[in-house]
Parts: C-alpha cells; structure tokens; sequence
C-alpha cells in the first residue's frame, strides 16, 4: 500500500554551499561532507568514497591518554581514557570502559594546557624511529639534571596497563611489572594485537598518544608535544598496535585537583577535534598550534555551571554537526558583513531549489524522456548483474521474497473477495511472478517492486460493482479498460507527462496516503463488525485487533531462514532482532493463523483453488475481448479508463519520486517515463490474463532498497554507520519473482488462512500508514494545549494558527474526498485526487512562500521566485543559527512499516 | 502487596557536608538546599521553608532580553528572550516562546561582554527612582555629543514589543508605535498586568533587564551594567510588571554576525546563574563583577565543536546540580591538596553513613521504645486533625478510598477462594473499615493504608490447608494463632526488637519482594490455566491476558470523582491524566466486567453474600475459642504463630521502612515500635471476629503520601516542581476507612465481578512489582551483551563478573525459598526469609564494602568501619567528579504501580 509520506521528508542544507567551499583551496575537504544528503559523519572512517575530490583524506586518528598514577610510592602507567569520535572513560572500580559519549571540559584546564604548551616543548616532524628515540628526544630538557633525565626515560618506557576487553569474556589486563625497554621489545605484544578494538579501526588509522599525570620530583611542570614525520608503533604505548603520529607529555609537581588528567583529557579532545587536527597536522610552528587551539576555544559550546551539571554524560547525538557548517562561519567571520546577508540566505534556503534530477528535464521531443532513460539504463544494463554478485544480495532476496509473498497472498485474498471470485489468490500469485520479473528486467529503477496496492484495488472493487449493477461481463469489460489505459499511460509517456511529478508536493502525497488508509482502516473495521454478527460468539476479532502492534516484542522466535549468513555473533543476534521487527506482520499472520486453528474457531477462511487455473470457473487464462458485452462498450470502457489512468500515473510516479530521493544515493540514475512505460505494458498483459493490476509499492520497494544498502565497515566507537548507497542491481528482483512463480504450489496450505487475520494486517497497514505521515501530527497540535506540544521545526517558523488553518484545509479536502468516495459519483475520486494538485496551488495566495516552505515544500516556479526576493527584516532574526541542523539531516532510508 | 523495593534507592550525597557548608560564613547559604534530600532547585522560587538558616534569600531573578531591531529604517525594540532557570527564545516567525532549555554559549561572547563591561559604565547600587533617571544616568557618557544623547534617549525611551502568550488563545503583541515615554506613563500596562507569566513567578521576585542591539549612529560601543539601589518598576519594559533590579545596556556600530545579540544573552544567562547572580548582589565595584564573570568562567563546561551542534537545544535536567557542590569545589581549590583527599571521602562516602533515624535508637528499657513513640507522637495528635483542613485532603479521600475499595474487593475475593469461604468480601470490608481506622487513630505512622497483603495471604492459604488437612476447626485455630502473634509482636516491642530493621538491606527486600511477585503470577497463570479446561470455548483469559497494560493508555474516560476540585484548565487536564494513571487497574477492572458482561461469558463470579452476615454459614461474628479442637491446639498454635509474627513483623517493618525514608521530609516522625503494637492489637482483634488480618501495605500508602504533597507553588518555567513535604495528619485516612465500612452495602454488586479479572489485577501486580526491583535488572544483565547494557553507576564502580556473581547468589536464595515454599515445609518460609539475613551478612565475606556499597547497602556495623579505611589507590582515580550528581538525586515520592 502507499505510504508515500512516510518516509521522513527532510530538507538537505547546503547543496550549493558544498560547491563554494570545495572549490576553496584553503580548506581541508577531505573532512567535508562528500555530497548532498552525505551521512552523518564528515571525518568518519575512511572508505574509498571519500576524498572523491582529489584531495587525500587525513587518516583517522586514535588517541589514548595514559596516566601516571600512584606517586610517590607505586608509579605506574594507566590508561584511563581513549577517544576517537567520543570519550570512552576506563571505570576504574568496575574495570570496564565507560560508553561512549561527548567529551566535557572545563574551561580552565584548556586554558592551562595553552600555557603549559607556549612555554614547553614541540617538536613538529620530529624524525623519531622508536619510542626510545622519541623519550631521548622529549627529555633532552635544559632544565632536567643528568639524574632526572635518567630517571625520568626509565618511568618513561615503563610498560603501562591497558584495559583490553574482549567480546563477552572477563577484561584481562596488561602485566602490572615494571619492566625495562629494549628494542626487540618494541614488537606489538600479542594482547595489543588482540585487541576487538582493532577491528573496529579503519585500514591506515594513526594514533595519538597522551601521556600525563604527577610527578614529584619534578620542580616545574614539563610540556612536550610530537607530531612525528613517519608514524611509528611505539611498542607497547598504546592498546591497539597503531603507528603514531601525535605524542604529547603533560607531567609536573603535584598540584591542585586533577590538573594534569584534565589537561591530559583537554589535548586528547582537541586531537579529536577534525578542525583541530587538521590545522596541527599542518602546524609548522608553535604559533600555529596555539592559533589552532584558539581556533577551538572561539567554537566551543559553553554550558553555565548552575543550569547543567558537568559530571553529566551526554550520548552521542544521532548525527554529528557538519564540519562545512563550521568552516563557512569561519569564512563568514572573515569575509565581513557585506557577505553576510547572501550568506545567510544561501543557509536558510539552501535546501531548495533542489535542481530537479536529469531525468525529470523536458526533452520536447515524442518519446523524448523514454529514450533519453533507455539510453541512459542500457549503459549500465550489464552492471545491472555483475553488481549483485555479494552475499548480501541473498539475505535480500530472502527478505523480499517473504514479503512479496505476504503481499500477494494479502491482496490476492482481498481482491478475490472485491471481485467475488473473478480473481484469487492464483491469479494474485502468478501475476505478481509475471508482472515483477518483467518490471525487473525492463525496468528504469529495477529495484521497484511492483504490488496489486490498495489504490488500485479500491478502484477494481468500484469497477466490479458497477459491471454488477449493469449487468456486465466483468472480466472482458476490464480487458478494455486495461486496453485503454496503457494506451493513455503511453500517451503520457510520449508526451513526457512524468515531468510534471514535480507539481506533487507533501500535500498531494499527504493527502491520497491519508485517504488510502482510511479507507483501508474503515473497511477492515467495518468487515469485523459485519462478522461479529455472521460469528457471534466465538469472536474472532479479539486477538487480531488488539495483540497484532504486540506481536514483534516476542522474542526468541527465530526461524530458519535467519541463520543463512554466519557472521560473528553480535552481528547476528541484531540481524535476527531486525528481521523479527521486519517481519513482524508475517509473524503476526503465522500467529494469527496458528491461535485460529488452535482454537478451532469457525471463521472464514481464504479461498483458495486446489488446482492450477483460473479461480473463475470456466474460464480459461485469455480474457475473450467481448464476451457477453456489447461492442460499443470497449469505447465507453475509455472513460473508466481515464480515471484510472490518473490514479496509475499519480500512484506510480508519487513512488517513483520517493524511489528516487537524493538522499538514497542512487548512482544509475531513474526511468521516470521508462517505468511508467513498463507499468502500461504490463496493464495489457495482466487485463488480457485477467491477472491484476500492478504499479509500484514504496514501502516494499524501500524495504528492498534498505536491505541492499552499502555501508561503511570499520565504524569508530559511538558513530553511527555511515550510509554510502545501494548495490543498485536487477537479480534480486528477478529471483524473488520466480520464487513467488514457484510458490504458486503453496496456494493448498494458503487455504486455511483466516480472513481477519487478514483485515487484521489491512488495519494494521492502514494505522501504522496514516501515524507516520505529518499531517497526523499536525491534526493532533489541533487538540494538544502549547504546552505540551513538541519541538517541531514548523511550530518555531509558523504562527500556530497558521499551521491549524492549513491542516483544517487539509482535513476539508479529505472529507470532500470521501464524501465523494461514498456516494455513487465514486468512481470520479481520481480526478479529485489531481484536484489536490490545485489546491495546493490556490493555498499559494494564502499562505506565503515561507510559511509553505515549513508546512509543505515549494511548488516549482515558486522555488525560483524567492531567492531574489530578499529577507524580510524579522528573518534576518531567525537565521539559520538558531535551527539546528541536525533536524535536517535525512535520516536516510529507514522503513516504518515493515512489509505493505 | 509488597513492592518494598520498587522505589529508588537513591543514596543522598553530602548530608554532612551540608552541615559544614552551612556553618562557612561567606557562602551564599540561601542558596543552598535547604536539607537532606531537598528538592532539585536550589535556587528556585522562594517559600517559607527555605532561608531556614536564618540568612535571607535573594529574590527570584527574572530576566529579559530586549533586542534593537531593524537598523537603520525601522528601530524598535523587542523582546527576544527571557530566562528564570532556562532560557525561552521568540520563535519570531511562530510569534511564540520555544520551550524552556538550556542555555548555551559561544565562549567569544562571554570574552566579548567582559571587555565592553572592563571599559563601560558600571553603576552599583544607583538611586533612580523611575526609568526616565535612569536612562539620564546611564546616557551620562564622555564619548556621547549632547545631540546624540537626546536621540540615544528618546530610543532607549521607545516601548518595546512583548509577547504576551495569553493560555490557549492567540498570541497579543504590543503596540507597534513608537511612543515617547512620559512619567505617568510608567504605571504597568494592562496587557502587562495581564500576562500569565506573572502567576508562574513567587512574590518579590525581581527583574533585570537586558537591552542590546546594532545602533550605526555609536562611534564606539556602549555598555552600562546597573545595579538598582531599590528595585524600580521600569514602565513597560519588561513583560511582567516586577521591580526591576538589575538594567544592562549593550548597544555599539553595526559588527559580524550577531555580536549584540550573543553579548545580551551572555549578559541574561549570567543574570541567571545562582551564583553570579549572589557575586553581583554584593560587588561593590567593577573588579568585583569582573571577578564574578571570571568565576563563572572557571565554572563552564566546556562542549567541543567537532562534537556538539551549538544550536542544538538541550531539554531541561531532571534535576539541577546543586549549589553547595559547586562551593564546595571553590572552598577545595582554595584549601589546597592537603584538604583533598579528605574532601574526596566526604564526597565519596557522603551518602552514608546515613544517621540512623532517633526512631530507631535503642533506649534499653522495656516497652521504652513504644513508650517515647508514644510521647513523640502525642504532641502532634491536634495538629494531627488541625492540619487536615485543606483541600487537597478532600482529593486524596477520593483518590486513597477507590484504591482502598479494589484492594479489598480483589484480596478479599482471592482470602474467599483460598480459604474456601472461611472469609470473604464481606469480612475484607469489614475488616479493613475496622482495622484500617483504628490504626489511622492509634498508629505511630497515620498515613500507613492497612491491606490484607499478599505474603500474609500466602501464609493464610498455608494454615487453611493444613487445618483442611488434618481435619482442624479452621476459625478457631486461626484465633490462637492470631492470640499467639499477638503476644509474640507485644514481645517484639517490649525489646525494641524494631531497631533491628537496620539491617535490613536492599538484598532482603527485593528477595522478599521478588519471591511474593513470582507466587503472585505463578498463581494467577495457574488459576487462569485451570480455567480453560474448565471454561474450554468460552476463552476468558484473553482479554484479561494481553491487554491490561494497555488500558491506561484509553484516554477521554473522565469518570465523575475527578470533576472535584476546580483549577484552571491545563491543571485539570493534567490531573484528569495523573488519575486515570494512577487508576488504570480500576479502568481495567471495569473494562473487564464490562466486556464480560457485554459478551455474557460464563465465568467463575466473585461469590457474596447477598446480607450482612459472616461468609460462612452458620458462624457469629465472634470466633469460639475451641469449637472442634483439641484443647492442647491452642499452645500447638504457638508454632506457626512464631512463623507468622517474622513474616509480620519483616513486612510491616519494611514497609515503615520505606515509608520514613527521609526524602518524604516528614516532619512528624515515625513511630516503628508504635506501629508493631497497633499491628499487634488488631491480630488480636481480627482473629476474634474472624476478619482478615493487616499489615502495612506499601504502595498504597505511598500513594496516599503522594496524594498529600506539599509543593512550591510558584514554579519558574522550565523547573520542575519543588517537593516541600507532607500533609501529615490522621483524617484522611479515617474518612477513607468510614467510606469503605459505608460501602459493605456495595456487596451485591460486586457479584458481577468474573474472578479472571481479578486473576488478572494480581497478575499484572506481580509483573509490576518484579519489573521494578533492581534485582531483575540485573538479571537482565546476565543475557546482555556489554555493547547493550545500560550505563547504571553500579556498572560503573563494579566489575561485571562481581555483579553476576551477586545476582546468582540472589537467584539461588530465590530458588531455595520457592523449593521450600513447593514442599510440605512450606510453612517454615517466613524463617527463610529471615534467613535472607543471615546470608546478606555472609556475602561480607565474599564482597568487598565497595562492592556491597554499590549492589546493596551496608549493614549497621560496617557502615562505621569503612571511612576510616581511608581510600585505596584506584579509589582515588575514580573520585567523586566522574559520577554525575544527578544520578544519586532522590527522586522523591513516585509511585510506580498504581494501586496494590
């Protein structure tokens, strides 16, 4: 079914400024985003997508600080924190590394360590080969005696204790025994070459080291800082046998509280810092240390002591700010306020004009956009296959296909009864097989999966009723109609109608989910209650009503089909859990079927035929073109036709649209008028059958796309994976068909399939669809008192009653809609849905452009007009500063609803 | 029932050291919390409990940030932000205030604010009278030429615009036009006086004022901070007519980005800060604001760039750290690192000792204990009546006595079933009105709620059965054993056996709680079981199964009690939810009835008796003192009297327990030996005329205190509510136990009621109760993967493998109890439970204090021998500053399952 809204519709900021500030020189773009809709992670681990722009990307860096501890009687070396996106702090008692989280500081102790860092030593490029070099050259100190110095290299190659924490077993600690280095000795130990942690590391990662803490004989404090010119494995200095690049020493008298641990702390987190790292991977003096790390102090966050406590973790945040943000602000400052105010607004509108995809550009020509998209798919036509060679493409393929045939079992059983039996679930079976594999192999976007959906099965119900009540031969009537429509469908594709999918806006897409699944929670509400008299007491419904949203909890129901990947055990255990979650409405089918005949309940079962031909009885698989009819009704059948047309055209491409978002990273590009083409072809056949009709579904379609997205491997503590595309390919879907074609022979153990489990999963689809898509939020702002309404973006940009009025609009239009649904003008709600279209473009003279920018998105003429028109001064007020970017980040394909 | 151990735990940190900050003379001690367990907000709106130390308490501090606007064309002034405890900013294109969150800083602002206020007008204690001395006083500067001073004036003159957020409606803006400010203007304005705000804000709360803004005619920038000698009204220039104290002047030539802007927040968010805000009360020149500035420095946390979005907003803290920490660490850097480690124990070990309550102090002579409990509590028996008076008492009637009516409905109905008909509904009525309104009248704790709880059940079923078993007179019996208890309980507190509840640690409670919730679903899964071959289609379990949990969640059920009481709305509103919270197993008890009904199942009913005479046929009201027995049953009865008077005494105990806690801040005192002797006197009494027996009921108690809050009225935006205290007198509960005897007549009724239901309410208590003890967290940790687990401070301090260790011990406790429990010795339980005890006393053999610290508690005699230990090396490590204070804060008085 169609849930076109659900999918979080979020704006991407700063298309355009990525271009400006990649063509900057004096920047480090190997830490910039890589592209619009990039993942969360500007300095996340390398992979060989980034630095598409030339410029080598700066290794990751992971840094330890190890501190000295029990002076003066027990000195030794500890770890006690480590860092590469967040802080991992070692629970001293517990044994355990803390999890990670953003990294606090006090004021002072960065402040302390500027100081300590003016006056100390640092060495850039320091030519050290071992850390016995390297300890030689941080202690050759004017103000060490000979004995000092000595004493101090010694506690210095001092081997220190890492926690390292295996999987699952008890944390083993290094050796507590002093030992002295030598050189052989600099060999990574093999619990450093154990350690999980390495894993989790990038190829190329370098270290930074840390070392600080109390040291009593010392008289003043002593500061040193290395960047080495050639990383060196440092022996045994760090838990993971990473060559270093930083070193830094912080050690002194003792002093007050924990100065040289927070110090300690305050070095790590700048080298943590991408911003800051970068500049001191390039510092050639002090003063461009110093300048960094002022750099960082004019940046940072300061949170008041007596509203925030500063012992209080705080979790990663779900997508980290971007560092081209932080880099533009710099150049702002620099560039003065005459570039501010074109600044401000390449930032606050920066997220549109979206330029529309190539696929979506008039040609002018007759077929022109069909040609365009056959050329541009043929070329990678071969790819198409050799891209699915992967292991992942399997686990895909399972997912799918239990979906598709949930979907067709789903449909097929409800369209049987719409039809009364003039198709079955056979026929739902074996057009599915047919029409997905061709879609498959024809196809713009192959990874469309194509479905009989709810729009497209409501208009069949009204066209069944209405052959009934007039007597007509239903499936030769249905015949011309298909007739008719591919022909409308190909005169649209000639005429490059597609292109004017940009007109659907969140309103229109809104508005038809809102009432699609309405008319799926209606009906399956009022197919119980009509039950509840055919059944009265052994009450079905009770179980498949209230228990299905509770059914994916269960845990521990593993079925086999989950085990097909040996992967390491974490892994496995969270692929399980989201394939239960994935398929929780199977399970909830199984369960329901399973509790149905457990009980022996007496509900209507799916009708299913024990052989392979038509459910109809009598006919055979060609629908004859006339039967009973008269001969003037395959012309009349053109206006039926016409609508349905408009509902397969708005249906399709509002999923083609989704399909295609920027933020799915799709290399191959789109078949807008391609697909649409497709979907006519395959209108004749299925009509000719007699099979149903398919368009594409998005849910399902994105279920697929999700299960073949690529990520990044090596993920650093805390961070999220970052998302780099999909294995764009035909097979999957391919394969999936013809399994569905072979699991026509399923349809004898089909039959015992209860019909309120069925409804029960049309309901459930209707809910979880219309709970997903933000018009539902904003119905509820109508009820909720201010106070406690949520943070929305919209709600800080848009006066309340302002957001009331559109939604009343909005709500009007849907009751007009099925107002029109129930009476016998029915059959003409198509053209009311493109009727949306225009109310959407009269509402542009009552709202204005900014309001609709926040409530919907710009229609495309409206798009161009603003950018020249300027600020008002009250926006001025309300830059982009005061928004937080993380609220625009896409969140990337993610499914609601499981299985449609 | 038992949930003993369901509330937090919360350890109280720094008890002690509140008693030394408290004594330091210069120390803002109005500031402080004002005791033990205080609430969150120690500078929150003022009442009468706080300055209890004899200082006064600064005034509340309201602070506005009024921005100039629209340079050079179309000047106005604008309310753009206010702070009490949070910052509100204007959403200016939604016309509203976002939500209250913390505020947050660049670090360049607050440097910039310091050096304008180094070179500005700095005015301490001025004498103007009105707005207009003052803008003479403050536009009193060299660098101004007379004309630009009178322009200067007649801006900072010019009504400023403020959004008033009247509740519910739309938002009012004020007057656009400028006007000229004459003196009789200054009297506050109507919409002024209007603005809902002003109610959220204490009396004698005070007022800064922040204006701040480009102005391009200034040379040079100007800042003016004031200091009011006498808080003055300033007209309308501030929202709310309240004396302003503190004025803020931050205007100067157009610079980058928002400079003005950040340096006003600045200003408002120091203002805000408790601490700053003491300094800049008592500065008396310009080195000593610049010396609170820095202060406020050394004190922010300090968020990197890289890894915090600066805009994002950060949503209020549960609770705010407190002041008297952040003295503290002054006081400690100021003593030097000889004080630390001896600050560092303070901190560490400050949460325990907790003195043990003067209730509980041994006096050595008989009955001494009961004797001074009686004496405390004499004093207080008028105000006991006195302090009724007060609307509040009337809601917490309505609340305690719905609560109290299920309660005896559901135990009486389950003390039917289990004694076959001994008892019934009719004695539980009974003896509740009787027994619960003679303790309100007696007790040492009037606000204990009696019930006829789950382990007494237990035991009760136990002795029927045995009785059954070897063919005894049942009531009978039951009295000697009651004349029995009696006398043993009477012995307890004849020896102040009552002190010996010390050592009852968390590691008892949740065994004793943990085995009573596992017989409570063993029971109500088993009698639901043996239902469905009884009942096989008719299937009644289901609803009653699947969907309790859920029924809360049912809105819009306005029952007609919660119409009582009128407030304004939004209070309502939330009151209505609190209640159908907090009454969800009475909606789910009607929901029950109603649907069995509607569907007209034949369940098993609640059997009652259609008069007013004991269940049993053919009993008086008063038990015979033999009836069937045997002469010598009556000193037999002893044994499992001796039983029965542990069991009695561990549950009434640890539920007085809870019920002291000091975090309730009960001014009263307890009365434990007090209590133990009503108990004891009410056996008595029940056993004689056949009635259930009582013991103190946890949850049910701790809803009536909750009922009975006493809390901050004035509640600044943003902060939650602070918790003053109790109502504490004996008339509320009496009323309640006059309803319930009123309500015997209820009985025919109550028939409807299936018993599943009640199955039903016990197994969701059972569930409740269980997923609220730590215990079963930490089961949980045992299947959890590390990646997964929680940050609990437990995890934090102790190693996993220790934690596992003592939560097997606990499971193989609870085994052996539930093995005992199956067997024919299951009437010795009650000694096992003591033995819980001893076994608790072992584990000191093999856990360490800290480890004990962290998973339990200590046991009296320990708690005395750890701070002389003094800290091993690794202790100190992980000193106080790494745990958040936040996560030790007493969440005070919360309620986790409704109703018992």
């Amino acid at each position: 079914m169609k849930v076109c809204a659900s999918l979080p519709k979020m704006k991407l900021p700063g298309q355009e400024e990525f271009e400006v500030s990649s063509a900057c020189e004096n920047v480090p773009t190997g830490e910039l985003d890589s592209g619009p809709g990039s993942g969360p992670s500007p300095d996340g681990p390398s992979d060989t997508d980034r630095g598409e722009l030339g410029v080598p990307k700066d290794p990751l860096l992971f840094i330890q600080l190890n501190e000295l501890l029990g002076w003066p009687q027990a000195l030794e070396w500890r770890e006690t924190g480590r860092w590469v996106l967040f802080e991992e702090k070692l629970e001293v008692g517990a044994g355990r590394w803390s999890v990670p989280h953003v990294p606090t500081l006090a004021l002072p102790s960065l402040q302390k360590l500027r100081s300590l860092l003016a006056e100390g030593l640092v060495l850039l490029d320091c030519p050290a080969q071992s850390f016995l070099e390297l300890v030689e050259q941080v202690t050759r100190v004017e103000s060490l005696s000979p004995e000092l110095r000595g004493q101090l290299q010694a506690l210095l190659l001092q081997r220190p204790q890492h926690l390292i924490q295996p999987t699952g077993t008890r944390p083993c600690q290094g050796s507590a025994h002093p030992r002295e280095a030598s050189h052989s000795e600099e060999a990574p130990l093999k619990e450093q070459r154990q350690n999980p942690l390495r894993r989790k590391l990038p190829p190329g990662a370098e270290a930074g080291i840390v070392l600080a803490g109390e040291l009593g004989f010392l008289a003043q404090p002593l500061g040193a800082f290395v960047r080495l010119r050639d990383p060196v494995v440092l022996g045994p200095l760090t838990e993971v046998p990473l060559p270093s690049r930083f070193f830094c020493l912080l050690l002194g008298p003792s002093t007050l509280g924990k100065g040289y641990h927070e110090m300690g702390r305050a070095v790590a987190i700048l080298l943590s810092d991408p911003q800051f790292q970068w500049s001191v991977r390039r510092a050639s003096n002090l003063q461009d240390l110093l300048a960094a790390l002022d750099a960082f102090l004019e940046e940072v966050t300061v949170l008041p002591p007596g509203r925030w406590d500063p012992t209080a973790r705080i979790a990663p945040p779900k997508c980290l700010p971007s560092q081209h943000k932080r880099l533009l602000s710099q150049r702002r400052e620099v560039q003065g306020s005459s570039a501010r105010h074109g600044a401000l607004a390449e930032d606050r509108y920066g997220h549109w004009p979206q330029a529309p995809s190539p696929e979506l550009q008039q040609t002018g020509r007759l077929f022109g956009g069909l040609v365009q998209d056959v050329r541009r798919k043929a070329s990678w036509y071969p790819s198409d296959f050799l891209d699915a060679l992967h292991p992942q493409c399997f686990s895909a393929v399972l997912y799918i296909y239990l979906a598709t045939v949930t979907n067709a079992i789903t449909f097929g059983g409800l369209l049987g009864e719409a039809t009364n039996g003039a198709q079955g679930v056979l026929e739902s079976f074996l057009g599915t097989a047919v029409a997905g594999a061709a879609f498959c192999l024809m196809a713009g976007q192959p990874l469309t999966i194509l479905s009989s959906t709810g729009p497209v099965l409501v208009f069949e119900r009204l066209l069944f009723s209405f052959s009934r009540d007039y007597s007509l031969d239903y499936l030769p009537f249905r015949l011309w109609v298909g007739i008719w429509v591919a022909t409308f469908c190909l005169a649209l594709v000639a005429t490059e109608a597609s292109v004017l999918v940009r007109y659907f806006t969140r309103f229109t897409e809104e508005g038809f989910c809102a009432l699609i699944s309405l008319i799926f929670i209606y009906d399956a509400v009022g197919k119980m209650l009509s039950l509840t008299s055919a059944y009265p007491i052994q009450s079905p419904g009770y179980p498949a009503y209230g228990c299905f949203c509770q059914y994916p909890d269960l845990g521990g129901n593993e079925s086999q089909w989950t085990r097909t990947e040996p992967k390491d055990r974490d892994d496995i255990s969270s692929m399980v859990r989201k394939v239960l979650g994935d398929f929780s409405s199977v399970l909830a089918m199984l369960l329901g079927c399973g509790l149905d005949s457990f009980l022996g309940l007496a509900t209507p079962k799916l009708t299913v035929p024990s052989e392979f031909k038509p459910t109809l009885p009598g006919r055979g698989w060609l629908v004859s073109p006339f039967g009973a009819n008269p001969w003037w009704l395959s012309v009349a059948a053109a206006l039926p036709a016409l609508l349905l047309s408009i509902l397969i055209f708005m249906d399709q491409q509002i999923t083609a649209v989704i399909l295609n978002r920027a933020e799915y990273k799709l290399r191959k590009g789109a078949g807008f008028h391609l697909d649409l083409f497709c979907v006519a072809m395959l209108m004749l056949l299925t009509s000719v059958l007699g099979l149903p009709w398919y368009v594409s579904a998005t849910v399902i379609s994105l279920a697929h796309m999700d299960s073949l997205r690529r990520e990044s491997r090596a993920c650093a503590l805390g961070e999220p994976r970052s998302f780099l595309g999909i294995r764009e390919q035909r097979l999957t879907g391919l394969v999936v068909f013809i399994l569905t074609g072979t699991s026509i022979f399923l349809a004898p153990v089909l039959k015992f399939i209860p019909m309120p489990v069925l409804y029960g999963i049309f309901l459930y689809m209707g809910v979880a669809a219309m709970s997903s898509i933000q018009f539902t939020k904003r119905v509820q702002l109508l009820l909720m008192p201010a106070k406690h309404q949520p943070d929305l973006l919209l709600l800080r940009h848009v006066p309340l009653s302002r957001v009331h009025l559109f939604t009343a609009i909005q709500l009007a239009c849907l009751g007009l809609l099925w107002i029109i649904k129930s009476t016998p003008a029915a059959i003409i709600f198509p053209l009311m849905l493109l009727g949306l279209v225009g109310v959407r473009k009269a509402l542009e003279r009552v709202f204005s452009p900014q309001e609709l920018l926040w409530l919907d998105e710009l229609m495309p003429e409206k798009e161009r007009s603003i950018p020249e028109k300027g600020l008002e001064p009250e926006y001025s007020l309300s830059g982009d500063s005061e928004d937080s970017e993380l609220m625009y980040q896409p969140r990337a394909p993610e499914i609601n609803i499981s299985v449609n």
